[in-house]
């Protein structure tokens, strides 16, 4: 595929299998999708994995002296290692030399460079984490947002998340009128701790977001919700939880189904029709987070990932670049703000 | 079977397919776990659920005059209606006159019913609702609480559910020295808010369970831990999306296995094997969650329980009066509360 003109900015170092399989996800990105990739990390260590006679068309090595471990505490580690591949890469962007940055690395530092090298968009008082999860009704995934970001948070915040939740699904998950829920205990307007009260009223009250009342955790993978908000502290667990039992359930499946003689030919029979139902469950295919609110496209791999999860991240990366999220984010808040002040 | 001298009393009334269904699971208990149940209820309505020539041994029709709907907010419908079938049920027990009450109505009712009619255990600030979920690993189960009596938890009330859950793990399940996790969204002690650095650090401390640290989203159904401590705002979501969790995977089997022709082929084939992986995925009729805290044992069953539900829900009621749950809690947290004064 010719060049899109798209260019992403890849932690090379950032995840349990770097560099080996973010540098294979991104060659096959590059391929299939038409993408400039920038490898950010050390260049001989790249090098080793590009496979020889690499035809260097749309890839280019910015060399990056250190790295982030998972060990590391996040935000000092950001400051104490300006030259980190995660630092770099946020730089590229800033510098206008990518238009987004993919990282399979520390989740939180990839937060905190961000937050310090990007800065956050003008009116958003906290970026979120947003996860997408398939839902019940085939092709109609949800976003769930924040998964992790803040543990704690005001309704305000819950708001904003909103708001960026509706503009990401309109734009980049192509809902016509994303319908946004309030996770919580149940579907009465009054239920909840306070703080989901009182955000309760402020989505209600506000008119650029078409919210349908609360959700409860039985309601996630229904299908009715297209963005469902909740503070990271409940949206890391369910996330976790979810991957978690997308891998149990699938273990089951290839525990159960090919049992016996009849078992082993209609597995085999059956072979694409099972693929499919691993792409509806698997979260590797989903690719990652990303990461809203920040003046920049960040998407979050998960750290075991392999290629399958890198490309499909930047792939998400992409869309969200093609989309023009950022843009549509800072009209939709800005315009927001006008009505509100 | 004979008569266990165990005495149940069952809100007859409460409950989406209640008083038939109510009825049915509590004469199967009656038969089969040897129980006495005490049916609380509007005598004619339960009377009409008997099957002609029931033998009336070990049953006894308890009137009340009133019942509780779930439309209803439930702490003034309990104080408003004394006569309510969930409060002639407390009563009972309250009286010795039963050693537990099963409830399928208003879950916030009956925690209502419980705390005004009986009372909390002393020492314990908060009762919590406790659910036993099944593992990956077959026959070790983990019981997560609070999974929705209190949205707010203080780092005291945390501990106090430890205390609760490790006893119930023990003397119920069957877990020699119940491993404790505290729900959190990373492994490392420092991690999540205020509340969970600070219970942390009140269950490390704590000789009397054994805490074993932090359990993040993906570890709950892992087997790693006995006993899982949460506040009832993440437990509630946790548990509604589980239940939900198993429904919507065999839904995307269902749609996607029959597609085309050699889709129909294979899944004839493989008919029995299916089947199998509906029981293993199919939300495990555990019978109920358990309220613990109060100064009697209270079983609340799912709204939409029918007659397997309820059976399963008296079993574990029989249970938890068969092992002394809480004569232990007492035993337990008195003995806590006589080191740390």
């Amino acid at each position: 595929m010719g060049s899109t003109g798209v260019r992403i900015a890849i932690d090379a170092m950032g995840g349990d299998h770097a560099p080996r399989e973010i540098v294979a996800g991104a060659l096959r990105a590059r391929e299939e999708l038409g993408v400039e990739v920038l490898l950010v990390g050390n260049p001989q260590e790249i090098q080793c994995q590009l496979p020889p006679k690499t035809n260097l068309g749309q890839i280019e090595i910015v060399a990056a002296e250190e790295a982030i471990t998972m060990e590391e505490e996040p935000l000092s580690a950001i400051r104490r290692k300006p030259k980190a591949s995660i630092n770099v890469a946020m730089d590229l962007v800033k510098q206008n030399k990518a238009d987004a940055v993919v990282s399979a690395g520390h989740s939180g530092a990839a937060m905190a460079a961000a937050l310090l090298r990007l800065g956050r968009l003008p009116g958003i008082d906290r970026p979120a984490i947003g996860a997408v999860f398939p839902t019940i009704v085939a092709n109609k995934p949800v976003l769930i947002l924040d998964v992790g970001a803040n543990v704690d948070c005001r309704p305000k915040f819950l708001e904003q998340f909103a708001v960026m939740g509706s503009v990401y699904s309109q734009y980049v998950l192509g809902t016509p009128e994303p319908k946004v829920g309030l996770l919580n205990i149940g579907e009465e307007d009054s239920k909840g701790n306070d703080a989901a009260v009182r955000a309760h009223q402020m989505l209600r009250e506000n008119s650029r977001i078409s919210f349908i009342g609360n959700a409860e955790g039985r309601d996630v993978l229904s299908g009715r919700f297209d963005v469902i908000v909740c503070d990271g502290f409940v949206g890391n667990v369910l996330l976790k939880f979810a991957e978690a039992v997308g891998e149990v359930l699938l273990q089951i499946i290839r525990e159960e189904l090919p049992q016996g003689l009849h078992g082993q030919i209609g597995t085999a029979i059956l072979k694409s029709n099972l693929k499919r139902i691993k792409q509806r469950v698997d979260h590797a295919e989903h690719g990652g987070a990303l990461l809203l609110g920040v003046a920049g496209i960040c998407i979050i791999s998960h750290g075991s990932s392999q290629a399958p999860s890198i490309f499909n991240a930047i792939r998400m990366a992409k869309e969200a670049v093609d989309n023009q999220v950022l843009q549509q984010i800072l009209y939709q808040y800005q315009s927001l703000q006008g009505e509100t002040s």
